[in-house]
């Protein structure tokens, strides 16, 4: 049996006795399950893996426990992947991560009790719950000169769209700008790595690359190789609201179900009345070939959320330096907006986000199949019970509770108004056709039915 | 009305707007008074004076108030005095003082209780709180390695005796050793500012000049010019316990009640045989001429605690190099030990202190009259009641809360077993005629009378 | 027409009014010319051309010019071509590397008559220059961890050989080893860019990526985007010299005439018995598939030079791993030696090199035609000879100097030892069949005949 | 025999084998026996002593050599005074003190010919060299922020003038501002202490201690404890050039001779019509009781070099806080200058310095005797003239050259116009009087006489 043991990093490595006691006791919860697998995704880093039975299969016999020492806890790895290790040492960035695991999933997660997810409940709680989580990180500290641009787009994208991300995240980099994405790989890895020989050219040494993960996805999108902080947000919402709060601007590549599901509740928010005075730079970007597909998402968004919506975003094809020049401006005036307003730079506290965007929305058939897909309600509702849908598409696709329901009940059935389950349905294929449900290698087979008629 | 805008600083400028709120709702609080009284004692930084309505005095109108702002809070002061200004602008120093005032009793106080003090209560949570509030001030960081050395005695001692906590202090700073005192003049200072010229001249860029106060002693005891990290700890006895656990070494100058009480809670601890392992350097000392000084402090302890507790120090007259050499020696075995161990270098968690240890003392005329002064019991039981007396007469000597009382009903009676009550009367007796109890200038009237009668 | 001021960084910063007199009398020398082309090749760094006609060609009327301040001095570019610039700003990296031009070239120029190359004339001199040239461009300060892998190779391989590259690059900076290359693309540039992913993943902050040039190649090999030091030395032996004192350790890829050279210089050094105790790790390495290629190369050391020659270095074929963990096993022994010694880590003092192997040879008809190209000398003197026959070749095919030649007066004639005429003529035919003289999509048309008759 | 061994730090790490072999030339030189002395006063750090005879005798036997290593140089001290050591290890400060004094005397003065002092001839070779010495020792590098106050005054003064400059060091540290000297005790410490409070108190955690002092007066004027950066230039003259060339402004306190000599030197440059626009903060100050002092000061100037002369300075009594103030304010005037005439911050290469102020000055009995002290010339002719005669007298006092003069023939003999020498006269009695010659204990006996008839 081959054991490792690891020192505590960062705050990690200053806990009070009683903290420590109360790590060890989530040892048996249902919790410390998840953080063994969030562990193993993480020791399994840069893999090109989404499947996580097919990324765990090979380490039955892994387990990590907590040991307790006088002066505080440190991991012991039992059986770990290989793929981390150098010459028997840990890669310190690896090291990290399982620290910041640790620390968001247990340390954190005794706070606020991330598996039961009922704490904290009102929305201004969750609010600043999402910001003693980044804070906790210490994320917050260097997020002060509004250069965070996060980027959103799927996992599974082809090369020329995988280069293209590379591209613009290159002529971030030459702008001095750090990137933000959910931490795995495809267009979430892309940009930083780009970034990374923009910034060295620039001479910018303290680049940041960060991802913001959630327990139930990490395994499908296991942290890239670049991130150099990693926060575990408890849920897709909380992670949702991370993104948006600590964003500076957001850039958005071709993806499938999840990156929708990211602009709707984005769109979602920003037409909250509220943040019409807002400056909030968003971005839809890809490579020459993408006109059509953003097309479809543009006329998808204004079928269903309207003209406003659509004023929102801003698409621009195969152009980095373009994207690039246009963050640049769109910084300025949220910079403007910010000192006038005395807001932070380093979180937005004065965004807008209605309770029902904050809420957990945990996809079953039962909810799945109740969703009100219609117009009878107004377009941020609408917008809400949309991202809903695409959620639950995303966790019927790769996320561990989803896959096994399908597994065991069959597809999720969405039902509304026709002609918007048309719509819905037409886009699904799109992306299905375009292979950015899943890695391609294997054929994809949808975990949902959608029924046009009512 | 002339007034000040602080922006925050630390910690402080990244807090949540929940916690801005709780903040701010502490404004009417009983604790806030404290915090206002506090805030004028720092801002008096560098002023000789330990009579707090001499200080208070002239500054009647002073206010300090929390302004709330969309990212955060600001300190804003009113008619503040002018000694903290250098052309109008706060020296940085005050600045940072401020808000480690701010982050302790008010932040920290919503958390734990402060003026209540009812919280925690068992002896373990007391034991995490304490760490909490030097993690929280960010002052574990920089204490792994062994060589913060806390210096104890009197905040009235004459020139000698002053230069020779200086000529210490610098031995100790030429040996790459940091200070930490109870931050306020005389003894606190001395070894501070001989501390500065022996890091300057080894070029140690990162020397540590740690005060640890409390709210109730801070007005007499205003943080000297040289500190550069301050925490305000709840009571007496936590800011005890801070002492013992962050020390890696202690050395004990002349002083007066204060630091006969320090010593005494000292003894008490070192003495439980469950520390009798640990090793713990403990160092008397004083300039030539103070011989006869620690020759009746012994005899006091031979007298009162017994032979182990004589053990446990060690008494080095007029001979600061070696001072500073007997440090050197002790923390190498500190270090073996702590090694061993597996204990924390940043805080003592295995040193054992009773509860009784733990629990705040609240000096009244009744619980002192009541203080089973006797041998009666085990010399720890002792050690804590004696340490209980001398608390009580620095309350009375220069708190506002047991200044008040005396003022209202005439001085604290202390009374026990005649023949322990002459050497307690002979020790204090000694002090008045050394004027170590009030800064000189006035005369000294006892808060306290003594019956040797039974 | 477009102008651009860059104000001085580093160590241009500071210089007296006679420093900066003597620089702008540079401004109509030769060297001068030189200057304004080293800095066009900088200002093209990232570009893919090794044709320096090509490169040069669309940039007539770009010029340079030093301008003074009563400060200093400032660099005036005249049309300078885009691609350095960032929305009208110079990328930093860029910038820095026109000042380590402007350093090396004007301001140490004017110090040792880089144009005249007359001095410095002796041994000891010269190996004193080299030093002074890595010291004053502040390369050696951070050279003492003896962590500096100095990578060879050709700057045209392809695309298997130059992912190879990088996976070898990686794996060093995985055991946090930094690199050193001639500083241009193809496997100047992959271990560089492999380099900064291990570095990353292990977060090590500072990693170095030096590039040694020299005034006549640089046009060839612009600096790639990777290299954060940037030193350009007098001529091809003093580079030479510079690597291989800077080293800690050596690999050399696949490459050309120019890779043949310096293998060549260092094997004549390393059978230098004065050398004979040193340990000096040099691995020879590729991607699976150059296995013939490191045999013929292998095969034409054991016929030149012999057997001991071979024993100088290992061959590791298509393993990035075991390359890595041969030179951290190789870096501990040189460690202990260099102990031992009480030599420099940054700078390899005790490395013998003959004065032959340090005198500049100025490839023309007549000096390669009388190149004494047989067995009747010593193993060294005939890698002497050796090493300035490819170094001719190199000349011929990219350097300005020698292409002008071969344009003029046709190819260079080497003749010798009909063996050894054989020889030679195989191993370079061998290189053109794989396309290593120049880049591919050009014919390319030899600079040299051999006459195999003697 | 105590021997200790040190190895080199900063620049003198990093020597050439052909740069160590020159150092170890020098060993026989007269240079090397000056080079002795300066270590030994080094060494002697703190001790208050300005009688070299007296400071070196117990060290008869102190000897120091330089071990050449394959890597570098190393000093080995044989018998050291043990005033410098802590527990056998030499104090960081000192360390570096003699490797500044190896750097600037040995190396550097290689390069110059330091003892002839026949290089360089040229008043700007003369600004070259001290710009270089300034820039090698790395004193530039931080002096870009017009924060730099050169001090000046005797080394020995009273308490009462000593807590003053200590009280205007505290306030010009609270703004921030860095402290230069002469580097010895007096007015030369306590500014530097002063300073390092006020710095505390900011945090201003870089504050720079200059001292810049010459090989023939530093055994009289020991580095003080607090100068954390030594710069040795090679004569008085040069030491005159670099303190107004660094300096943003200058503050004189109460001194004898050697401080008249600066004021002259001072106020001769700014006199030059060509330094007439050129902001130059000058302030004259000390405690209550000296305002007769610069009464005399300022009369004896308005009555030699006239009412141009005084307008130079400001004379402030008793004011630290203004002291500071006026400084400021005048700093912001050389801000504004500076940046129009793009002058560098870092060093004043703007002010003209005529060719008399620049060149040696050797007192003799021959050259003291022919000093022209009239009026039939230019108030800058004079203004040299007058310097000369203070210099001499210093010499006379303090230096090792100078004393032996006196010891074998007797006092100088000045002579010129009755009235001025009359003037002359009165000003070195006032100095006597008020033992501002030599340090207090020694009756002070003249080493100069004043012929009033001519």
């Amino acid at each position: 049996m081959n054991k490792v043991q690891l020192n505590p990093v960062g705050w990690m490595s200053q806990l009070s006795q009683l903290e420590v006691a109360q790590l060890q006791d989530t040892t048996n919860s249902k919790l410390y399950e998840l953080f063994r697998n969030c562990c193993l995704a993480v020791l399994n880093s840069g893999v090109d893996e989404d499947n996580y039975e097919a990324l765990f299969a090979p380490y039955d016999d892994f387990d990590v426990k907590l040991i307790r020492r006088e002066r505080g806890v440190k991991i012991e790895l039992i059986n770990p992947p290989e793929v981390g290790f150098v010459d028997k040492r840990l890669v310190r960035g690896v090291h990290e991560h399982l620290f910041a695991v640790l620390r968001d999933m247990l340390f954190m997660g005794n706070k606020y009790a991330f598996i039961k997810q009922n704490t904290p409940a009102d929305g201004p709680s969750i609010t600043d719950m999402v910001f003693d989580m980044l804070r906790h990180a210490q994320a917050l500290e260097g997020n002060d000169e509004l250069n965070t641009v996060v980027c959103w787009g799927g996992h599974s994208i082809n090369q020329t769209e995988y280069k293209y991300t590379k591209e613009v995240g290159y002529q971030l980099g030459l702008r001095e700008l750090n990137i933000c994405t959910g931490c795995g790989p495809g267009a979430m890895k892309g940009p930083m790595k780009g970034a990374t020989i923009g910034h060295a050219k620039q001479r910018y040494k303290n680049g940041r690359y960060i991802g913001i993960s959630e327990p139930s996805i990490i395994a499908a999108e296991p942290p890239n190789a670049i991130v150099n902080e990693l926060v575990i947000m408890p849920d897709i919402e909380k992670r949702l609201e991370a993104f948006v709060r600590f964003a500076h601007g957001i850039i958005i590549f071709p993806g499938g179900v999840g990156t929708a599901e990211e602009l709707l509740y984005l769109l979602g928010i920003l037409m909250n009345e509220r943040n019409a005075q807002q400056p909030f730079p968003v971005i839809l970007t890809g490579p020459a070939g993408t006109e059509a597909y953003f097309a479809a998402i543009d006329e998808f968004i204004g079928q269903t959320l309207g003209k406003e919506a659509q004023s929102k975003y801003t698409v621009i094809v195969d152009n980095p330096v373009e994207v690039a020049r246009t963050m640049v401006a769109g910084l300025k005036k949220v910079e403007q907006y910010r000192l006038e307003m005395g807001d932070a730079f380093s979180f937005n506290w004065s965004l807008k986000i209605d309770e029902p965007f904050q809420h957990p929305f945990i996809p079953t058939h039962k909810t799945m199949s109740e969703l009100p897909l219609h117009h009878d309600q107004s377009v941020a509702d609408l917008a809400v019970v949309l991202r809903q849908a695409f959620s639950g598409i995303v966790a019927g696709n790769v996320k561990a509770e989803g896959v096994k329901q399908i597994k065991e009940h069959g597809p999720f059935h969405l039902t509304g108004e026709p002609e918007m389950m048309a719509r819905i349905d037409n886009l699904l294929k799109s992306f299905v056709a375009q292979q950015r449900m899943k890695l391609p290698g294997s054929e994809y087979r949808p975990c949902y039915t959608i029924s046009r008629a009512n």
